[in-house]
């Protein structure tokens, strides 16, 4: 049994990283740590975990896994003495996703606390980049957004179906914005309204663009096209769930219909646990509380563009989730353990 | 591994149970039916449930344990000849709940189609009538709102701490009503919106009366009083969980104040799994997907009445849950197999 | 045309003033105040009140009217001179709400600013209190639950029909709570999730008991039976509206059934513009925005109790209309001037 | 005063105008049809509308004007006859928005009901079209979705600004579906989640391209190029509210930034009561019941594409709002007249 923590478990990723590891049969949560609670029990602060008897501390304790759901900056500092350590680390913060810490301190507005481990991280989307998360011990767990676009967009890039003008809108509840408060998260505010944010660059576009510029098929110019990407994300009134529309020229492919970009998604996710392509157009209450993202690529014919539509829940496919997937590769374990249960609903 | 059917499970606490059982580690679904959707996947009706390589059938096959979500009458219709040839069976309908067939027909407006199984059948509200659901082969699952109810008030009646004047007041999301369409459950209406309903008599009722009147204590005196209730059920602009506020006058008991009364119900509800009592009054969200409920009792002391307010999801604890946990108890399991799973939150 | 001030205007109480003020034909709103917003256009900080060309001010300025919607305590400090002055004012906070200033401390924790006043401090359920209101300088605008409440049973009280142990469990959305920030009004954490609140006593009860005894009927026993009132509010998962259900025994009056109690209330409410005897169970949406009541009694003919169900607009009928109708009132104008739109449906 | 009949008040369309008119100056309701309601007290079937003392009848009577809120095919049939009267009509469903009946035949599978009208209807988006609805005597209202579209990318495109390649990704509160029942609409299903469709080709596309088409600058070449239009509705848990997200690649000409974009917008829409350019992303919930449009153009200057926000309530300027400003035009008043009411917040 493996012995898990999670540091700063106040925030909604660090809670549902406990919800989901209680099920968990060769996990076992540990030590929880989160300085503003140090002290209170889970079970006070969450009394959903009240099945836990566990109290949350400055640190997480002797452990074998580490899980860290702090903001960013403080996350990498945190993690920092443990990946030297050697204790393999799961980071949900963004402070591993970029690869230059340049690009890093441009969207993050501080230095990179710890660069020098930015060569040993692995961008934990296990799907894409199974073999490296499998022998890694540093997971920079993907954003909520990214997760939902890359999965939608994957196929297409790397089976060169696409040309580079994507566009990806994505809708996504209020959990994705945390626990700490604001107006434009207060309930009278956000209920019955929709909006846009980010418009001026959101720091998810970046780890969007970095992976998809990894993944895009080098051609024979000199100076290949690179995706030139637009991302908006949307404030919607619920609490969980993340819908991505993807748009994207069809190229000189050979899917020219719906059907062909289907078969060609079912062939790239043979074997997938997490994902599924559907025929028809996904909602996110059918991933509510699940690990499951349901992808439905289709055509425009008359723009010939190919519109992709994903789904997932934004608290476990786009974060806590995929963390225990990254955790169960790492560990060797079959990839769903402990993630089984199906969505909730209605 | 016991084999699984369930009796329309097109519906959503068909569904529910559907999605319990599947991470239940001693039962096994092997058929389900409903008759409007016979012959389709049941990953074609429910997205979420494609977990399962299920069709839809017109019988649930040979099976070891069946549980039947059909509407009432329906229902004892067709676990009749089941229950007759000894397969164990959990009722979610109303069927088998009141134990006088006239009072049935009265408020449901039909002649009881098996009466003669009256006898047999046990109301599973397990926590309260453990020994009698443990050996019995037909269970009447409770409605949800007596389910919320029962739990509030139980303890308060059992150690004869209230008068008869009983009102319970509950609030509960839109599922309740099933997934039958209607204008009251259209969106655009019952969004943003409460309203009470069932003024004149909600079919939970008389269930409520059966069970607090049985479990009064019988007085010295020749004619004891019989608990006065008045229900008023709430639709609220939500999807899962039922709170119940019930309000009774203080009789002549030692408890005085909330702390008191608190004390009382860890008492009585000590060993229980899922039923807790809290010191602060619990949300719907807190119970969210799971099979627990949370009982805050409290005292008004200026005009001397005890004030309980429980919360149940209204498809866990309030049926499907609720349902296995009868399963398991009639099989010999502990009664939480299968239903561990915290509650999903945010 | 009467220059208007609303003194805080920055809360959703002072926002749904200059919301109605708008279309006021005879009123004009000409200055408004808000400490932390003094300097911003009005527009900037509600978009929706972009047809205003005005300034957050320090003070409102001169003007013939003055509305407060400050928090208690302040309000009183803020509107004592104006009072002294001659200026009329409508107070939206419970500064001139309870009549004893002990009370007042005991239950808002501060010595009131201004108790010399509250003999000239009318309260403003002009359905009640017309004559009174008319002639008054200084309005006391009912809290949001006692307007529901007491719009809900004064038909009863008032005719002797029903006996003292009064039951109000009323359902709010969140807009009731403000514009402050706070975990309880999160959208994560109010959405899909009911909840009680103020269990130990919420600071309406002592006005809905002030009120309530002050139109109990005088018995002719010397000691005549006092109403004794338990109130549960709830949090709803929605924006605005107050949903009151209100529970008493019958007295030994003639009402007998839901139509007696209907066509007594329809007599007692017989020309009210903003009240409305409805025969069935009425919706929050159907008031949603609009300074409507609507009153469903009904009669629990198995307990022998009265049942009522009112709904109001927390923020119209509940303040911001209300005040409007007062200051209508005090003006000599008719008190629907301005008020006449119908609700926002669906 | 204007005698004003609707066809239809049954739906959402029909009561909403219902709703506004109630507070016109100038326009009086003395019919309201709708088959089904026939013979019904329209406060039965919208009790937010008992300020109206009328009776559905299976038609409008005598009026001056009539706005059809019928279904497609069914309103050009209902109104062929009061056109060829000489009655001024406001048709607020499809029938007359498409200028090709055989396109009309192609998107809504049936054949046009009255073809030899078509030339004399006007598309009635007023600010777009303002002199030739004036002097019309029949107006097809514009489709919800087309606009929110249509008003976001009309300065662009009339300017000169931006290609072809037009992606519109639309988000729509659940009332745009209609009064009519469906599982999608049901409340357990829509609420709490968000799902795209009509990838197909939803019928409000060839109206948009229509439109856009008709507005789009001759170049000098001899084969101009075309819009490409793209557009994804999406499902929003909410009841009312349009936002539309509108990408287009930034032509040749000398808007670069956002600042120069809203520069544009500002003089384009110049003088309009019903449409603001506003500098940060606006909410749905800033429009709410009113008949305003936000619009919020911005430049994304690493992928050099113009990104524009818009937002209005589809009921009222997506519907009954937009019909009545024609009508209004159409009656030589102000196009503000009844339609001052401020949007309700929150």
């Amino acid at each position: 049994m493996v012995r898990v923590g999670i540091i700063n478990v106040t925030g909604y990723a660090g809670a549902e990283l406990a919800r989901l590891l209680y099920v968990h049969p060769e996990a076992r949560l540990t030590g929880v740590s989160g300085r503003s609670a140090a002290g209170k029990p889970l079970a006070e602060v969450f009394p959903h975990l009240a099945c836990y008897d566990l109290t949350i501390g400055e640190e997480v304790g002797e452990v074998d896994f580490v899980f860290s759901a702090l903001p960013h900056a403080a996350s990498a500092e945190a993690v920092a003495p443990l990946v030297r350590a050697g204790v393999p680390v799961v980071d949900i913060s963004a402070d591993f996703r970029l690869r230059d810490p340049q690009e890093y301190a441009q969207w993050y507005g501080v230095e990179h606390p710890a660069p020098e481990l930015l060569a040993r991280a692995v961008y934990g989307l296990t799907e894409l980049n199974r073999e490296a998360v499998r022998t890694s011990r540093l997971i920079a767990n993907p954003g909520c957004y990214p997760e939902s676009a890359l999965l939608a967009l994957a196929p297409a890039v790397q089976e060169g179906v696409i040309g580079p003008d994507v566009i990806i809108d994505s809708k996504s509840g209020v959990s994705g914005a945390g626990r700490a408060l604001g107006l434009t998260f207060h309930f009278a505010e956000a209920d019955e309204s929709v909006s846009a944010y980010g418009l001026a660059g959101h720091r998810h576009l970046p780890e969007m663009v970095q992976e998809l510029e990894a993944m895009w098929p080098v051609g024979e110019a000199p100076e290949a096209p690179r995706p030139k990407v637009t991302f908006t994300p949307h404030l919607i009134p619920m609490t969980r769930g993340i819908l991505s529309t993807c748009y994207a020229p069809l190229g000189q492919g050979t899917v020219r219909s719906g059907e062909e970009a289907r078969e060609l998604y079912r062939e790239f996710y043979r074997g997938e646990s997490f994902v599924r392509v559907v025929d028809s157009p996904p909602a996110t209450k059918q991933v509510s509380g699940s690990n499951m993202c349901l992808v439905h690529p289709t055509v425009d014919a008359r723009t010939e563009r190919l519109v992709v539509v994903s789904v997932i829940d934004n608290l476990v496919k786009g974060a806590a989730g995929q963390a225990i997937q990254n955790m169960n590769a790492m560990l060797g374990l079959p990839e769903t353990t402990g993630l089984e249960a199906p969505a909730i609903y209605p």
